[in-house]
């Protein structure tokens, strides 16, 4: 299929529409991102690639990353993995204190915060080099060498993560912590200061529409049945309380992050990076979605 | 594929696992089912019939229902329908107050309690014999006249449902309930009172699988569109607070009753019921979720 | 002590003041009421009287009902009262149906809307003829016979009273309410219907002053430490949301109602009834407050 | 009054009563303690004295010292307060989060860990010395320079404090905690660790019956109208989820600690202090209640 000719048809009709989103604010270095950039690149599993727009710059992934950190846990600790964190929607604001009260320091599912906290934490358990040792899985995992985090994005992150320093404290008070809270906090503003392109993000996925597999790397890095649970988790779990919506209107498994990118899955078939900063009220990119609402539409991609 | 050979396979491999599950006992009519009921059916798109044990045996399909109503109510009201009520997994038990309170009385999704309520709702305006005319379009769709209400369990429910009661009174106070609120529960509990077996379910269900059409009825019941957002809903909301557990070991959209059934749709290939009325602690059947977990893995059936 | 000149004073000090609230417009019958009204009578344990303004015109007391009826059913149930509602304030608005679920269909306290119902059961279960009985028992605390319902605020009450049906509902599910609902919420509308003027609301709660026992009537209302317990719970509960604000600045038990009434016990001392119409954020006369906050600062009166 | 002869009496007759309650266990500094120690101690405002048992033995006074820290915080910050931190009983345990985030990281009020927590960011704001000048308030209260922290308490607290570290982070990310957190904790774990006697106890808090003044220090503490909504907050906050029961029950306003000790206040006449290590559900000193509900029973005080 020409899906260059489809993105930039999408891209001209969505040109027409004022993007009502709003660029995340919390840091600085999130804030001063050119609200304009809009990016895309699909490869498909015969790696054939197709892109439009600023596609070859890089920006945060932010809690894109969370997809990565737990298919590196999810290989390294099996099933037990689930004793510690749920596979539900969460079904309210991403951060919530509450539900991890009700359920006695048990995060709903390992893409909202405190989740990701713990599976930061089983990582940190595993890793003699915990942040050396991630950034090599995902250089291997996207065949590229040069992903780094950012560590100015990472301290700014720190400095300002008071709600992510209560999630863990509070988690650690349930013992779903095991490690030191300044390492656990550490690593995970690490891991969600990635930067990648739209090119690197949208390969570096490709292992989850290979069913386990990449292109790049050697070994397979999770089985069939493991990465089928990924893609599930994605769907209803990527996009904190919009899951549901991104499901209704576009129909692949996704995540995003507040840096503006979404990733979206199609089994066998392809995996599409998107990068616009304006967000929704729900935290996700607003043209992002609206593209991918489009482009499934048009290419007839869906699960369902 | 064989899939008879299949279920007989895994029903032999569960038949010597104890089944933990508790028969719904709110109702005496739900509670007198003899637990060790098992059936299954399965039609394929090009409707050949597969088929084991208590196949051909009438059930509550209770709230599988509820997927019913929301397909005739979204073919009546279109895009309109979701002003009323949301497409977001409710992440709690299946009838929070809390929720509808914070909303402003609209249900999280049509699949909950609430939103079923307002979909009758919205139905009861739309129709001028509403529950004849509910029944019509379930004996259409799945080319079977006999099907009906069962009179006695929908006045068991009335008689218990207070629940139900105080959910359409706190929505009519936020004015999300048009018609007279007996009315509305009447027609609720007849939904959930109709009967089916697993071939009549698995029939009644395949246009889910054939995007929208039916094989036993002329017109089609919902555009391509439409059909595929009813499934992703399914999907993320079909098993209250288990639908994420669902959604990784089936991976299939799906919709359980508290009578005991399921039915879960591989879309393009086939609809699938299975029968067994010992639910799990959330309220699911809880050998027809471990039939469908084997089954799938077996015939690597899932849409991720 | 000169009490009319301390009101007069204290009068005119707030009249250069702004009310900033607002009149309850729920129902038309409390919405046409002109804001501008203001009433205050004192009744001491001497039965001397002190009045200002507006003090001999009748007006819904509402809420404040729930103190007398919560009076009387203590009286016929004794102790076993507190085993179907608490004694803790309710630390949220004063509807909510989620703590509602938390604690099993136990209200907080038997002056938030669910526990007065709770209390209104309570009383038609000992009750021939509840609301005859419960008007006899109000018109002899008083001494005074003219006291009636208003049956129009009732039935209006009751055509808009959705979310107290719901409260009424959830509790009979989880069997807290033992008679039919329609009697329950009839009874509760009737009573929250009541009508007095600041003089007879006054005189009517003087036997919260005098530990039990009422000037105009012969018997005994409820024994000393009975009597000391209701202002108890009209310190903690009496004022929703706002209590502990109550507590602080007026430092007497007191119970307000959406009629803009309030009346406050001033133990072995007095009784007091304030109306001004316009409410606070919180759901309390605005103008009452601030009378009762300098006219205890103004007098030293004040249980702390 | 004999006091003493009263205090006998009650003590023998609960001598008889098996004692359900259960001594805090969560740090070994704690759950050491002998569980059959009780002291009581109480003074008049004429500085009379009446004692019972273990009445000079130390003990961990815990929260009941969050009564003073509010005390020297409103002294030294006045009304401005109460922009920090409510007035309102919490209505749930008292360490909510939930609360906390729909209020925007406001405390209920100033005797919940949370509202402690930003009373102590205040001192510690006020003061050069914050532990060395808060001890030297405590001390000159109580005319008693042998007041101390216990180190060994605040160090075991703080090792195991990770839901108040939570609270603490999550009111940072709000902007309602000033100070590094580390300090704020420090300072906090500190003041819970004092250690008194009954005696030392009812003569620190005698402050609060007399309208502000300490026989035992110079100056005036707090003006009458502040000390009289010292005693307002602890009526309605004193008792976390028990305040409604313990006003009901006892009628004078008080603050426990989960060191098993009590303190109540019977304005203008006495301060009481109880000690008994085992507590009830609530976390409040299940023999100290009993005590105190036949003590103000049998002595006919109350503030209702």
């Amino acid at each position: 299929m020409n899906y260059k000719k489809i993105f930039k048809k999408i891209a001209e009709d969505l040109s027409t529409i004022k993007d009502k989103g709003e660029v995340a604010n919390y840091i600085p270095e999130l804030s001063t991102i050119d609200p304009a950039k809009f990016g895309i690149h699909l490869t498909t599993v015969h790696q054939e690639d197709y892109c439009l727009g600023d596609s070859e710059e890089k920006f945060s992934i932010q809690s894109i990353a969370k997809v990565l950190s737990l298919s590196f846990a999810y290989q390294l600790e099996g099933e037990n993995l689930w004793n510690r964190v749920g596979v539900e929607p969460s079904g309210t604001a991403f951060n919530a204190l509450f539900q991890l009260e009700t359920d006695q320091g048990i995060p709903r599912n390992p893409l909202i915060n405190s989740g990701a906290l713990v599976i930061s934490d089983i990582l940190i358990t595993h890793l003699d080099n915990p942040k050396e040792d991630f950034l090599k899985f995902v250089r291997d995992l996207s065949g590229n060498q040069s992903i780094e985090f950012c560590q100015r994005i990472a301290t700014s992150e720190k400095a300002t993560g008071h709600r992510n320093a209560a999630l863990v404290n509070l988690m650690k008070s349930y013992g779903n912590i095991k490690n030191n809270i300044d390492e656990v906090l550490d690593f995970y503003f690490n891991l969600c200061s990635i930067e990648m392109t739209c090119n690197e993000l949208s390969k570096t996925f490709l292992f989850l529409a290979e069913y386990g597999t990449s292109p790049f790397k050697k070994e397979r890095i999770l089985c069939k049945s493991k990465s089928k649970r990924i893609n599930a988790i994605m769907q209803l779990c990527g996009f904190y309380d919009e899951a549901g919506e991104f499901s209704f209107k576009v129909g692949l498994p996704g995540k995003s992050g507040v840096g503006g990118g979404i990733v979206a899955i199609y089994p066998n078939k392809y995996s599409i990076a998107v990068w616009s900063p304006k967000l929704n009220k729900k935290g996700n990119s607003n043209k992002g979605i609206q593209f991918l609402e489009l482009f499934t539409t048009e290419t007839e991609s869906s699960i369902f």
